[in-house]
């Protein structure tokens, strides 16, 4: 007997997106705008041209503009690896004994890994339509990195990695992929600038964090001529790039007749979260739909569910304007938890503001139950998931076992942000049961919010 | 401009393949049979019972029937991974100024990272159907292992992996990931058989070869109760379930109103290649059509280009039947080329009849070209490819090149079997330019000639 549903759906390339969706558009109350730290002003997008690029500083300001054309040189290239399918998890269905019908938007089918290669290839794009010679970001679990190393190779832009140290020593490969690319790969913290030489001189033996290299890389980038700064995560820009995930996610449901009950992402800075559950967010903004909308976050770095709103800088350096977001303060320094993309002391300003105004929750998960989840996810549907991505499979079978409990059907989407190629070592202390989960206590978290800039 | 033709075509699951295709059921001339080694009698089905699964002894026997079915349970396992993309490579023709067009059937969109997945999930379900408690098999670069890992994991059959000793210490990662799925992995040669014990007898550092390992493999299967081997290539019935490639990759082809001129498949064993060019094969074995077939191996492990056909063990330690094959000599030991999963000493026995009858034509490359071309094509089709499947990708540049001088736009199809994440210390050596070519000596050859057995 076959199945009427097919187990992985593709749009056709005339039915992929041909816009980003601005979510902001649609927020009645926008996103709290970020203030230069000396004057407490808000920021006007000229402040940001000489760290990003103009086109990008631009969209990050943009909060009217519903829909915004992907240029053609884009949109050619999201076709070497797009549309990504939209799988149902059958197997993981039967082996959970769930009436509960999960679906996956899998991310993970290119180079880098993951999602992060949809916003790299915009900010490659506008960065060599501006003219500009060289461009710095950091990486935390090296995806972005790669992504970036990717399409700067692509568009021939000389590209420097700050790569926090810990996921550098835990993923040797990771640095040659980026190298492969043509990347300058460097762990963060380094001594090849101010901020890295200062907090080095603090603590020699730390494994660093994202907001440490965000600081190195800009720091770089606003010393160097012709060279400006990128980031993968956090930003407007790059939860509108990533738009595209839910989009085609929304669009491949209609084909299967089905709208999700519950939409569930990972949440470290926000982009994949963003990006995904995007369209949804609009129903629910504009009244007409109101599925539940779940970030999933590591306990170790618990910015949602343990953080505070508030005005804070998005780098440990403090050279970035304030944005007002769920932070835990940006001295934070996470243990060396293995899901390095989910090690940031902020989260992305519009989704922090959807959280506080109630337009969704936030869980936190431990990362032995996390991979608990990705071993048995990767067992019953052949995927090996990334750590990060694993947070959301937890909650997302946490989610199925309720529907058994309570016999729903209910429809589950969840983001698959990539896969775990390159996390073997966290693989290997799980499967030897050496893997510890680390949980912030709360004195640590009230001295770090003392830190927080007194706007 | 869009363009009309996709980048990337997908069959929809209602046009996959339902049925293998048996090449060797259009072949007038059939591969010599198998011997057994001590009577030099043609080898029966049931000789090969304790060693393999019954179905697939019969499969392996079988050269008349042209169209096997695929089972129902392996068509839904096919799906959660399946179709694989049939890719157009605008980029690289671009890059390459080629009037050639180059398609590429991509099979490393799953976790075990390349086709062998395909044979490897039949072997375990018709093992599962008969009953056995156990398998074991060899792995070279750690893609046939993977594959089978996750094809076990899904039956709950316990796996012993031999792997090649070499490939077990340039990926230590691979070997975690067999773990994840539940498979216990044993470098080769190992203390743990006799034959094992007598290889390092006699060159304690030697980095193993497929063939010990397959021995080794074999051994631990004859003793242990309920237990059988299983092979990831060189076998009839590996070709058998691998035509899927083929099959698929002609059927999309046909949508784009397509015939390649070109087919080219890297060549190990000849699981690949065999499974490529089945369907192409068959039109020039009916005499309708005559494509060029082109089978890609390493200049260190030479088997087509410098080998004998000739009656050989399939194994190092001599416990296989003989096959009649191209073969460098069962006791060649390759050097440690990167390139773990082509360090075979034989060929397919249909492939190497197919070779002999004129029916293909090969090549061989130095690896040094071969990763040159590998970084060339991920970074111009954002796929960082396994070195084995490289080999494709070298000659597939080297047809688009002798395309642009003559200005003919053939049409060019390749296999590009894998991915490339766990060979990253490959990628470093050549990255730093530390990457040497091996290419063995006509004396060695000669040499490991001399022991062929007496047919």
């Amino acid at each position: 007997m076959s199945r009427k549903i097919p187990h992985r759906l593709y749009l056709t390339e005339e039915q992929m997106p041909k816009q980003w969706y601005n979510l902001r558009a649609d927020m009645k109350e926008k996103p709290d705008p970020m203030l230069n730290p000396a004057t407490l002003q808000p920021v006007r997008a000229e402040d940001l041209y000489p760290v990003f690029c103009e086109k990008l500083a631009q969209q990050e300001m943009d909060n009217e503009t519903r829909f915004i054309d992907i240029p053609e040189e884009i949109q050619d290239f999201y076709k070497m690896y797009r549309p990504s399918p939209l799988i149902r998890a059958f197997n993981l269905e039967k082996a959970l004994d769930t009436p509960a019908r999960i679906y996956y938007k899998f991310e993970g089918n290119n180079t880098s890994g993951s999602h992060k290669l949809n916003s790299a290839i915009a900010q490659a794009y506008y960065a060599k339509e501006q003219g500009l010679t060289s461009l710095t970001t950091e990486t935390g679990a090296g995806q972005w990195g790669t992504a970036l190393a990717e399409a700067c190779s692509y568009y021939n832009l000389p590209l420097t990695v700050y790569m926090v140290k810990c996921s550098y020593e835990q993923k040797p490969f990771r640095k040659i992929v980026m190298e492969t690319f043509g990347a300058n790969v460097v762990p963060s913290p380094s001594n090849m600038t101010n901020v890295g030489r200062a907090i080095l001189a603090n603590d020699p033996d730390t494994g660093g964090s994202l907001g440490c290299a965000i600081s190195e890389a800009i720091e770089k980038a606003v010393t160097t001529e012709g060279c400006r700064y990128v980031l993968g995560s956090v930003l407007n820009q790059v939860l509108l790039h990533q738009s595209i995930i839910g989009l085609e996610s929304k669009q491949a449901l209609e084909l299967l007749d089905e709208y999700p009950d519950i939409v569930i992402g990972c949440a470290g800075g926000g982009s994949n979260l963003g990006g995904l559950i995007a369209p949804f967010m609009q129903d629910k903004l504009l009244g007409r739909l109101s599925p539940k909308i779940v970030a999933v976050e590591p306990a170790s770095c618990p910015s949602f569910t343990r953080g505070v709103y508030a005005y804070d800088f998005c780098d440990t350096g403090k050279v970035t304007p304030l944005a007002r977001m769920y932070t835990l303060g940006s001295g934070f320094m996470p243990s060396p938890s293995h899901a390095g993309g989910l090690r940031y002391h902020g989260m992305s300003p519009i989704l922090s503001k959807l959280y506080h105004d109630g337009y969704m929750e936030a869980v936190s998960v431990e990362q032995t139950k996390v991979f608990e989840a990705a071993v048995l996810f990767a067992k019953q549907e052949t995927i090996l998931p990334a750590p990060e991505s694993a947070h959301a499979i937890r909650t997302a079978i946490d989610e199925a076992l309720r529907c058994k409990e309570s016999g729903e059907a209910k429809t589950i989407l969840f983001g698959l942000t990539g896969t775990g190629y390159f996390d073997m070592t966290a693989y290997n202390s799980f499967n030897t049961k050496s893997m510890v989960d680390y949980i912030p206590s709360d004195e640590d978290l009230q001295r770090s919010f003392t830190n927080l800039p007194k706007v």
